[in-house]
């Protein structure tokens, strides 16, 4: 670790109405008293890893070299699912093998470890909190400055989720899915600008629940207040928005539902 | 910058659930990692710059010299409202030129700069999270030492909003509204002792939807349960209140709605 | 305090939305500049004390020493309630003295103080703020390194709830209740297997609201879906839960609801 206080954060499905959060605070305190804790995230959805993953993954990338993350949705707290270690894009990420870090996994040149340790962990372990019990020590013991192998033997079969690329049904068809609805209602689908350019430039049409949307905005202020518009969002995923207004509400739908587009690529004649 | 941490504050209106707030700390503590980053609010209305004005005004006021503080409620992102940058009060204030830092603004001796050096900015900028693209960067490198200068030159036309002092309607009576809900339920309104001390001491009434308020209370345990009741809030403003229950569902106001008045000032024969 | 940043903890009912923790946090900053905060919760029930005493306690034990905690949720703010300075578990305790500090004051060797240095207050005090106006500011003094004498002298009635263990009603029956309803909607009930360690191994049934539960689950992984179970929880505590689902929505009941329990314990013949 770097000379400045170790960062260490925590993204989890704990909310922020209950103890345990504070609970891993203290360890992590306990055990690496410089750190200086970041919440990225503790109102992911109960149990959903598929969207923890895609919160997670646009999380962590903007953080600093050497940066410890912690990301605990773990609907499988206690069983045989193993906690593990991953380095990757000069970060660590600590968490269980379910596919939250997916992201990380992804990463060129990613290398996981199965963590075995468990000298590094709290004892006696519960059985439903290895967020204060398991992940929170251990990343607080590697900001202190073990070493990534002391934790256990590399793997290389950890879960990583298909976080979807949109399907190809058609000449000009594709289907894919909304990956997020975010706090604005606004839907966050899995066709990202990098795969589909021609999207910016030419026309398409997005069928999401009972509507069609046709227009891309380039951004909001430009939108017609009570209309749906795509727009390239943050992240290079299209979105399907509204100006100052639920596009969610207006269509109905949730993470997961369905998104049908079809569009004219670059060099169809 | 003082020889302690950098202090950085962020107050928005992007909720917890979404990667939104965590990229820019990520972003921030790339450009100054010694940054003490503290979070003011991020639960203000989607889209309410009037509320957000009012809440963010009486939470910066309590910070130490040199807090570097970015607040963003930004419906016209990417659209052609311009950054600012505040020095006001020995502090330093990063936003969108829409009235979210009018508290800043007015302030005596506030000077405010439009922020053009985009050599600052993260490249590319997308369209719809200037938060993560401009503020949060911009921020951070003044945190880290940049002078305001090098941001931008100094403008003087700034969007103040009118925080509305209540408009007197009659020799008795005056019409304001209410600034803010609070978590209680309490009405925060726009009626502050400073302007009415007399309230504290003469006969009063205040309609707030089809009800009256009469009673002026020192504290909530001196209020009858079930009862509504002014109260000389922390800030300064009257507050319409009930002892452990939301004024708010009993009356069904929001807020932006009217509070009447008639009151007897202190002279007044 | 040690040589590392002192270390201040939050926590209360004041939720994320208004200007009450910010401004807190500021106060803190101001006094104890070095001063690290991190945030327990702020998402407690409003005015529930007893909730919050328990909350408070599943986070606090696991800080380090000389941690400074603030715990305000205080109905009766303004009135003759006391604020109070609690030394326990070589950490440090502030709040009002209505029961909020409950576990600290239960720990052994624990030493309460009236805080009657009114010069360590912000000036002028507000009569509904005192999280702001009192109780940040004096732990900040005592993170900032004020002895904890300086405050007031020390009193032996500081106010303890009776946080309720069970009670033994027949030879084989107790009555207890549900102490909180985590995010999860799992029910933390008052029976602690320190206490009843033979409910992991000897036929028992819970009877909540409607529903008998009879069947200890290690770890959720191991539930059917859409059945009720036992489970020991992270605190020791059993708790009623459901895999992935609420149990609480499932049976209607929230903190404070009754929990009968019939068992055999180990030496029953």
């Amino acid at each position: 670790m770097a000379s400045r206080s170790p960062l260490l954060t925590l993204t989890t499905d704990f909310g922020l109405s209950d103890h345990f959060v504070a609970a891993m605070k203290g360890v992590i305190l306990g055990i690496c008293p410089g750190a200086v804790i970041v919440d990225l995230t503790h109102e992911l959805r109960a149990f959903d890893v598929t969207e923890a993953a895609f919160t997670f993954g646009e999380s962590w990338r903007w953080f600093p070299k050497g940066t410890v993350h912690v990301a605990v949705v773990d609907p499988g707290v206690g069983s045989s699912r193993r906690p593990i270690l991953v380095e990757a894009a000069d970060q660590y990420f600590v968490g269980p093998d379910n596919g939250v870090l997916t992201t990380a996994l992804s990463a060129k040149g990613a290398k996981a470890r199965a963590i075995t340790a468990s000298k590094y962990f709290l004892s006696p372990i519960s059985a439903t909190f290895h967020g204060r019990d398991v992940f929170a020590p251990c990343a607080a013991h590697l900001a202190a400055g073990t070493r990534p192998a002391a934790f256990g033997k590399v793997v290389v079969d950890a879960l990583r989720l298909a976080m979807g690329a949109p399907t190809q049904t058609s000449k000009r068809q594709w289907t894919g899915l909304i990956l997020k609805v975010d706090r604005f209602g606004n839907l966050i689908t899995n066709f990202n600008v990098r795969e589909f350019p021609w999207l910016l430039t030419n026309p398409f049409v997005f069928t999401v629940g009972f509507e069609q949307i046709d227009v891309m905005a380039s951004h909001y202020e430009q939108c017609a207040y009570g209309e749906l518009y795509a727009i390239a969002g943050s992240s290079g995923y299209i979105e399907i928005v509204m100006r100052e207004a639920s596009a969610a509400k207006r269509l109905g739908v949730a993470a997961g539902a369905p998104v049908d587009m079809m569009g004219w690529a670059k060099d169809d004649a």
